[in-house]
């Protein structure tokens, strides 16, 4: 049997629902999509449940599970992810946080839990690596802008530990504290608080705080740890699905999942993981890693973020340059296309729902079903059904030919 | 996120097959539903397999699932919802029954397993529950006409006896049997056949069964029991979703299923769980209700009644006095509101089957789809696809602003 190649374009938050300023249209259905409706019309479309039916997902449990790992099974908490997204090591027994730089007054209330999105936070990591705490390692690395990761190494190490981030701004920052009686859960928790004292002083003196003072931006003197995790014991995408694979996306988290299944980075110029990013760029590289590499998975994070800003003229706007760039997909050869979302971001809600999220597949050996046009009332009668995220997997192995035979 | 109140209206035994005398179209296809139509329109429908596809539901199996909480886990028989509904309590360790009166011959033989439907049997209670049995208490509670309920109490009393119904009229009332070599079991089906003796002369004597031998009425001169079964140890409607709910049922079971889940009973006038039962009355009091709780559960009994009696043109007519009282739901403000099924009762088959039933969402944040219609067919194609009985409250809870995220 022919084996087709794979390439997997999630576009984040992409479902939503109806909205008054689209008359009554979602902005899926309210953008002008010429190349993906091209694709509809030749392929199939449904709806995607990623978790289940009317569950919220979150972007990391929903991304294991459109990649066919189930969450329930492997997740515990973001950290480990974000660490590897990153390029942390999160080995057997490590904890790993996900970290935001953030404001903190004197008596500890935290002003600005992204340090007014501090441009790069890279120049305090080599302070911060010198801190030292008997009986622990810690290693910290940024991310993009006011994010990165940390990690706890050591005998013992528990991820049964609190956040100290206050969620509201305006709050003081909290004590991180064991949530189970076990002695490794306090003696972890006291260890990351005598880390978080000494990390505070080293911020408060460093050069970047000083001239950040000087511009009257908001400092960076405090680290919010979240998402405490063990190391994901998972087997490799490669090994899974017998597909070598690569990721092109800016996000950290995005980076990480696919960093953990072990698939190669790519990175495409200009690829921010913002609303800004250099789609065209993205897919471009997405073509040129097809010729070497079985299974592709890019990440547009924008719809998203329009979403949670509440902006459906801008998500709809958004939508349309990621037509504008998958035009480059039509003439793919050999490849068996799907497009799809983590979850819906309803610019209604500016949040998560769990409303299931288009999903749409072109290529060689795809069903065609009675739908001309990728939106979420057309993919709702579409020939795919109403599917659950850990289905995708199966049915892009199954289309692309490389699904095993179950019996005989 | 704004959260919103949620209606459930569960139409009992709404779903058909195709009917001859209606053109072959559903009694629900064949009605004049303008308003539930109008739902449809602005809403999404599809379709509900309240267990799973295939299967045919009983109403307290269909219920549980409705409502979240699935059967197989928490059903072990309908005597303990019964007990519940008549307002009998039934603790840990307790085994109950759901029974009926009936009339029997010196023989034993049954000839009318429901007593001629006697209007109410509360008048016997109060002899009834000054039985005796050593080791053993026995609380018996009428409910409407011949139907009600029986508490077994005392230490290790077991749900694992026979029933005495032999099912058929004509036939001899049966011994209650242990139906496992326990020594409970065998203790309890000899108790509960001591009880029943003495049941039998209690009956045999009362003044309400002296009255009905003058009038030719079919006595009530001994207690069917069935469904044994132990307390449901469940987590209440509350705890599990955070909804302070209510619900407005005529019949025992609905109601007794909403006690067991810890809502609150609703009463609305002339309301009588049955085909004559004030609808109009049982929609205004959830509106009135809504003002105070988060969640109402309506139950409409009239269809399924229609169903069992073969009678496709009484259930139209029965829907289309529904769809006059939906008329009140359609302006209701900040409210899911959700119309659907526990089963279908086919007209054809006078009984439960297991084909999907139709299911509607309306309100705001329901994605729309290309339904203009409540039916059968049209549910089929509906955007909310097929689901299952379990897939309804988080749909519910998502829609309206209620779910929490799961990852990050």
């Amino acid at each position: 049997m022919n084996k087709q190649k794979i390439l997997l374009l999630v576009i984040d938050g992409l479902g939503d629902r109806p909205d008054e300023r689209l008359n009554d249209q979602t902005p899926l259905e309210a953008a002008r999509t010429p190349y993906l409706n091209y694709m509809a019309e030749r392929g199939a479309t449904g709806l995607l449940d990623t978790i289940s039916v009317g569950v919220r997902p979150g972007s990391d449990t929903a991304h294991l599970a459109l990649l066919g790992y189930d969450p329930a099974k492997y997740y515990s908490g973001r950290g480990p992810i974000e660490a590897a997204g990153v390029g942390l090591n999160v080995g057997k027994g490590d904890v790993a946080f996900r970290t935001n730089f953030a404001s903190i007054l004197g008596n500890g209330q935290v002003v600005d839990r992204r340090a007014g999105r501090i441009e790069s936070s890279t120049a305090f990591e080599s302070a911060l690596n010198k801190i030292k705490v008997p009986g622990f390692q810690f290693a910290f690395k940024a991310g993009c802008e006011h994010r990165g990761a940390l990690v706890v190494r050591g005998k013992g190490v528990s991820p049964e530990v609190s956040s100290n981030d206050p969620g509201v701004e305006g709050n003081k920052e909290k004590e991180i504290k064991p949530t189970s009686s076990a002695l490794e859960a306090k003696a972890t928790a006291a260890a990351v608080e005598v880390y978080l004292k000494q990390a505070r002083r080293v911020l408060a003196s460093h050069p970047l705080n000083k001239k950040r003072r000087k511009q009257k931006l908001p400092l960076a003197n405090t680290i919010l740890l979240r998402g405490a995790g063990a190391a994901l014991e998972i087997i490799s995408f490669k090994e899974k699905y017998g597909l070598d694979a690569a990721c092109i996306a800016g996000g950290g988290l995005y980076r990480g999942v696919a960093k953990t299944l072990g698939m190669d980075l790519i990175n495409a110029n200009g690829a921010t993981g913002g609303k800004d990013s250099n789609i065209l760029a993205k897919v471009n590289a997405a073509k040129t890693a097809l010729a070497r590499k079985d299974f592709i998975f890019i990440h547009m994070k924008g719809a998203d973020e329009y979403g949670h800003d509440g902006d459906a003229l801008g998500k709809k706007a958004f939508i349309e340059r990621v037509d504008a760039a998958v035009r480059e997909l039509l003439t793919l050869e050999n490849t068996v296309v799907a497009v799809t979302a983590d979850h819906s971001t309803p610019c209604q809600l500016k949040a998560h729902s769990g409303d299931p999220v288009p999903l749409l597949l072109y290529g060689k050996g795809v069903r065609r079903d009675c739908t001309r046009k990728f939106g979420e009332r057309d993919c709702a009668v579409g020939g795919l059904g109403r599917l659950r995220g850990l289905d995708l997997m199966p049915e892009l192995m199954n289309i692309s030919g490389r699904a095993e035979i179950y019996g005989a």
